[in-house]
């Protein structure tokens, strides 16, 4: 049941969402972070938080007031290495962007940087603002606490976002480590596809009110039972994936002073936390490259089982897909072009994808 | 098929390791710090990582020469906020409990201390060096990476440790929020568990060499197959748990300028990573543990299964076994009783648990 899919240029589709989140009153370099942010997840395969997105996160979430065009950031900081940010409600890109910087530059001076956010919105993939240590040499860290979807061990009611984790590092010769996880089975966005394509889910993914396997999304997308946590059943660790979320809702909700995700109820709103750490106050970073190209391909040479083409490292996998897409462009189903030709009438703007 | 279990008193269990340990030539003051952390860890009830190794690991290490009973660590830092640390094949307790010291005296300056560790043994576990934090109003953050014995998705060689995480942040009434886990699916010492009780152990915690699930923990422990990621399956999420014990391996091997655990081979050496975030650089103290306390309130109020007596947040429940033990003592069964006598006798001194 897959639909028909054309391939559209990246620059020419980070062109058209700029232009639009500009005529919605956004300033132009936050249109361009933005873009730029979204284009980039489209380029590495990411598609439940690309461009499909835009209409109905963002532009209707700032026509509707929910995300602020023109955000006051604000940046509260009592020691050199750490600060935290309030994000006045405004795009979580262009926030994340900001607090991500402000990571980099405190890393930059004392070899270490870490920044909550709170009033924050939801900002895509965490792997975006993890990434941006990279061609510093620095280790980037992002996490965000979206709203509650995940079940407690021994409950049925959502206690925790998916509450994604993302670390990137960098790599010599080898493509960089990216790790981006959500702290659940599966992103809540996989219900979305399997909804989308008429599917079921398997067993393991989530489950009802009474605390049985669901296996039809409709159900949990109408808002029926939860997702579980990364390890699924207690004795398969499901509290450790539980305990990583509640992780990700401290360093992001209580550090920030926001508030876990639990006590904030169902917005569109979010907290961050991001960091950095400056490679070369570790070691030189030609020896971390060296040692990361080393162990990459240590883990890549593993003796496969049947079946399987390749072990990949995080970060492997969407490199490949980036190359093919930077050299073919972004695959569009048709229900995202229909999306974005109707966005370009309602807002007066050229559709030229 | 439990054995008969006598309670001890954790001071005197201390005692009596701080006097073994001065024996086998461990000064006074390292003696002490390792004497006091297992004592902490059987208090906690993390039982396989206790009192238990002292003779095993510990003492034959130190004998046997793998461990260095008198190291020089030495620390080398680039920046304010982070180090690296050199151990010298001592006491893993000993330059853990130095590291993070030192990870705590570089947030009190700056606001946040990262310190990547090279040359150490096996250092017990991760909470108690993230926990050394909570006194402080910080967030603690530990992590180990042992002796591969866990699989890649997709493959059945060991490729990483079960490299566990630990982190602590402090609350107010409420215990401390403790999050200690392998990345794997189970930790190694659940298996060693099962062996010396005649049990099988689940399906979906190890595989053997054709991929197929390994239920006799014998095979395991003689080094077949391997153990399998946080998550089990690639449908169900493996490729997030080896993602986590890559990272693992990333900021304990490579940061440090050692290497990925894949590349060390088998040894009782091993590379940590230690972290301290001040929480009074980010927002007032009390707000913080006032938030966390009503995180941990909502998810313990949370409906519940049947049969399932109370929702925990990761810590909570070791703080409820910690205040049993602290009363009545650590229980030890008769094989551990024995153990601990010969070596007073091996050793000339008192036996007076």
């Amino acid at each position: 049941m897959t639909t028909e899919r054309t391939r559209v240029d990246a620059k020419k589709l980070i062109n058209f969402s700029m232009k639009a989140l500009q005529r919605l009153g956004v300033p132009e370099e936050d249109a361009q972070i933005t873009a730029n942010i979204l284009g980039a997840t489209d380029l590495r395969g990411v598609g439940s938080h690309g461009i499909v997105s835009l209409v109905p996160f963002y532009v209707r979430g700032i026509q509707g007031g929910q995300i602020n065009a023109k955000p006051k950031i604000k940046v509260f900081s009592q020691a050199p290495a750490t600060a935290t940010i309030d994000g006045d409600q405004g795009l979580g890109f262009v926030i994340g962007h900001h607090a991500m910087m402000e990571a980099i530059h405190r890393a930059e001076k004392t070899g270490a940087g870490f920044i909550a956010v709170r009033n924050s919105t939801h900002f895509g993939t965490a792997a975006c603002y993890a990434m941006m240590a990279l061609e510093r040499d620095m280790i980037g860290i992002a996490m965000t606490n979206p709203v509650p979807e995940v079940v407690a061990p021994g409950s049925t009611k959502p206690a925790v976002g998916t509450n994604p984790l993302a670390v990137a590092a960098p790599a010599g010769k080898k493509p960089p480590f990216v790790l981006d996880m959500a702290t659940s089975v599966v992103a809540a966005g996989k219900l979305r596809v399997a909804v989308r394509e008429g599917t079921s889910i398997p067993e393991g993914w989530a489950i009802d009110k009474e605390g049985e396997p669901l296996t039809d999304p409709t159900k949990r997308v109408r808002g029926e039972g939860g997702l579980l946590p990364l390890g699924g059943t207690p004795k398969h660790g499901a509290y450790k994936g539980f305990g990583l979320a509640v992780l990700v809702d401290i360093l992001c909700g209580v550090l920030s002073g926001s508030s876990a995700s639990i006590l904030r109820g169902a917005t569109i709103g979010s907290d961050h936390f991001f960091g950095a750490l400056r490679i070369d106050s570790f070691l030189p970073v030609e020896n971390f490259k060296k040692s990361m190209d080393e162990m990459i391909e240590a883990i890549e040479s593993l003796p496969t089982l049947p079946g399987v083409k390749k072990i990949y490292v995080a970060g492997g996998y969407e490199a490949e897909i980036e190359k093919d897409r930077k050299a073919n462009g972004i695959p569009l189903n048709s229900e995202v072009i229909q999306d974005l030709q109707e966005l370009a009438k309602e807002l007066g703007i050229e559709y030229d994808l």
